[in-house]
């Protein structure tokens, strides 16, 4: 028999109602003749208020017992959501972590999965029952509760897809697909059929807040096969699979934008050997993680001008830091700007194709919009550009790769 | 080092700041040099949540998922408890059921436990560390969760305190004491140091809710020493101990009453051998449990009114069966009350003095007060009377016994 995995997310599973409507997805699926395990998050809301407990409790807390408190979330709906199947006549049953057990290495708030050994789980499907599993956790080395970081349903959903050999990991969540672009700012914007895990990984980091990166990671390796979904309507959704699967390879599958960066300019810095060091170094140690770096070159080989940026939210101790340190690092004048987005291109097909970076740059260029950094990868190219015009970009972008629906 | 059980319940860990003063009765506890479990109820509230989403879920319900969702409540508190307790600096950790293990049936809702395991904790307590654990739950022989009941976290204290060999199993609780009345009703109501597991268990389950009646009946077999006091006021509360602890015994140790009580009666009962067992039979099939009766001897042999009490929640199911059954029973009528009460006089001196129950019903009859039902054991004297008359009877025992403070 087919084994199928379904996680739903925490709105999916917000109130009763919802996890009711769950239960009529799974059954469905148990219609069709498939073994179903489901993955299930806390229902929407509450593990915030959990963390927020914590964070009254003890501000630096032992990361140990925040996983204590914040497993139990799961749990509840685990077990709602067995007793909303039971009521539809499916047999069923809710699974902790430790119960099945989900073995977990004890970076306790952040832990990784080691091993899930799934043979009871599979002996109860036998006797024809689901499994509803608390996503989110697993049991350490010393049988404490381990919960894997915000977002670990997902790890949890395609872990246990691939321990079981599941045919395919249907991640259900409030949007119906993986599209070419965002649709609330792009009207044209197609839904995509297939995409490949290299380009869902761009498309997850980047932004697309779809699926969690590190479950895209464990699927590429694990060679699971996952299916992002939407839970409140019945239409298949977009599927994530190896490169060999997709037969015509678009050269570009989708733009994508995130809105969290700032660029910080150093003017005028020494150029010389060990300065980037004496500056990407103090931030490193700070955790202040950089993304985009250019440096112009300088004519006299004297000074040069340094720009990257960080996420919004540690622009303010980046810029105090390199202040604090203006002394060491030497530098005329510090520019930041927060107003800015950044916008990338994304398509394996990219490898074979020449071009693609200068349609980018011609497109934008024609629209008058200026590109301030610019970095790039195997599979995508990504711009720097000021704020105003994420829309326009994103369009044209759209447009010019003949994404575009009909 | 001695060791001390400590069983906070849901008021006394309803929000932060009471988990905060809790860590701090801990301390205390720890401070005087004894090593320290501590058992938590989920916060107030929480586990009326949770019962109304299983409710939600499903109407009849597996007892198994219920327990899944409502034991998450004490995991969360139990993990407050510990983090708080850590800002204090006292080490701590949060115990799971499962964890210690806490053995329990696979009577899920209302399990009992079949034995625990202390070693783990104990040796925790040799580093010095305080074990914080989540009442009311036990992993079952099939490894699942199993709930103890409503109340149950006093179970699993008083088990833990016999398992432990504690000292001492202190319930901290939102009264400071158990008292020879209630003292709402009766001004002059005074704070017992001692009273005997007997008298507690009569006290107990006539209404003085201050512990649960199963805890009770364990201490009293296992030899745990209870304290009852307030989480709130730093005093010493009343201690349930072993008759032989209690050198002065009282004839009267208290008076408790419960207005969770009606009264029916059966006019004109054929009087014959088996009519009460056509009539209770049925009563105790539909799981109606039946507490006082009484039989007036019929005078020419012929019919007979017959009179007992239900609670409240139950009344209207028993008439119902009862006139449901009209035909087999054959009764000329059918009466029933629900404005009445039970006060009982309780005491283990009871057993050694007579006259106990005459006064009773002289003090009674002085104020006027008609006695409808009598029950009685050996420690315990009950009648039931009209409900208006409670606060007056409650009083007018209480001087009688001569329980009054000065």
């Amino acid at each position: 028999m087919a084994r199928i995995v379904q996680k739903f997310g925490g709105t999916s599973v917000a109130d009763l109602d919802c996890i009711r409507n769950v239960a009529k997805r799974v059954k469905a699926e148990v219609d069709r003749g498939s073994d179903v395990a489901v993955i299930v998050s806390a229902m929407a809301g509450v593990t915030n208020q959990l963390v927020d407990y914590v964070s009254q409790a003890s501000a630096l807390h032992d990361t140990r017992e925040y996983d204590v408190v914040v497993s139990s979330g799961e749990q509840v709906t685990a077990g709602l959501l067995a007793l909303c199947l039971q009521e539809l006549g499916v047999p069923a049953r809710s699974w902790m972590g430790w119960q099945i057990p989900i073995h977990a290495d004890d970076m306790h708030g952040k832990a990784r999965i080691t091993g899930i050994e799934p043979d009871r789980l599979v002996k109860k499907f036998g006797e024809g029952q689901v499994a509803v599993v608390a996503g989110f956790q697993g049991v350490s080395p010393h049988g404490r509760i381990a919960t894997l970081g915000r977002g670990g349903s997902d790890t949890t959903a395609v872990a246990l897809a691939a321990a079981l050999g599941a045919e395919r990991c249907d991640i259900f969540t409030d949007v119906d697909g993986v599209y070419t672009t965002d649709p609330r700012i792009v009207p044209k914007a197609r839904k995509l059929d297939k995409i490949t895990y290299e380009e869902m990984l761009e498309m997850a980091s980047l932004g697309a807040k779809v699926l969690q990166t590190r479950s895209v990671e464990l699927a590429m390796n694990m060679g699971v096969r996952v299916q992002v979904l939407s839970s409140f309507e019945d239409l298949p959704g977009t599927l994530v699979v190896d490169e060999d699967e997709i037969v015509e390879k678009q050269v570009v599958s989708g733009i994508a934008y995130s809105r969290d960066e700032a660029k910080i300019t150093l003017v005028q810095v020494e150029d010389k050997p060990g300065v980037a060091a004496g500056i990407f170094g103090p931030l490193a140690d700070a955790n202040i993680n950089v993304d985009m770096i250019v440096q112009n070159i300088s004519p006299d080989g004297g000074a040069t001008d340094l720009t990257f940026t960080v996420t919004r939210a540690d622009l303010n101790r980046a810029v105090k830091l390199l202040q604090d340190r203006r002394d060491e690092i030497r530098y005329k004048d510090l520019i930041h700007d927060a107003g800015v987005v950044k916008v990338s291109v994304i398509g394996v097909g990219m490898r074979s194709h020449a071009g693609v970076a200068l349609s980018m740059f011609t497109t934008l260029a024609e629209k008058g919009i200026n590109i301030q950094v610019i970095s790039t990868s195997e599979i995508k190219i990504s711009v720097l550009i000021d704020e105003e015009y994420t829309e326009l970009a994103l369009r044209a972008l759209h447009t010019a790769y003949g994404l575009d629906a009909d």
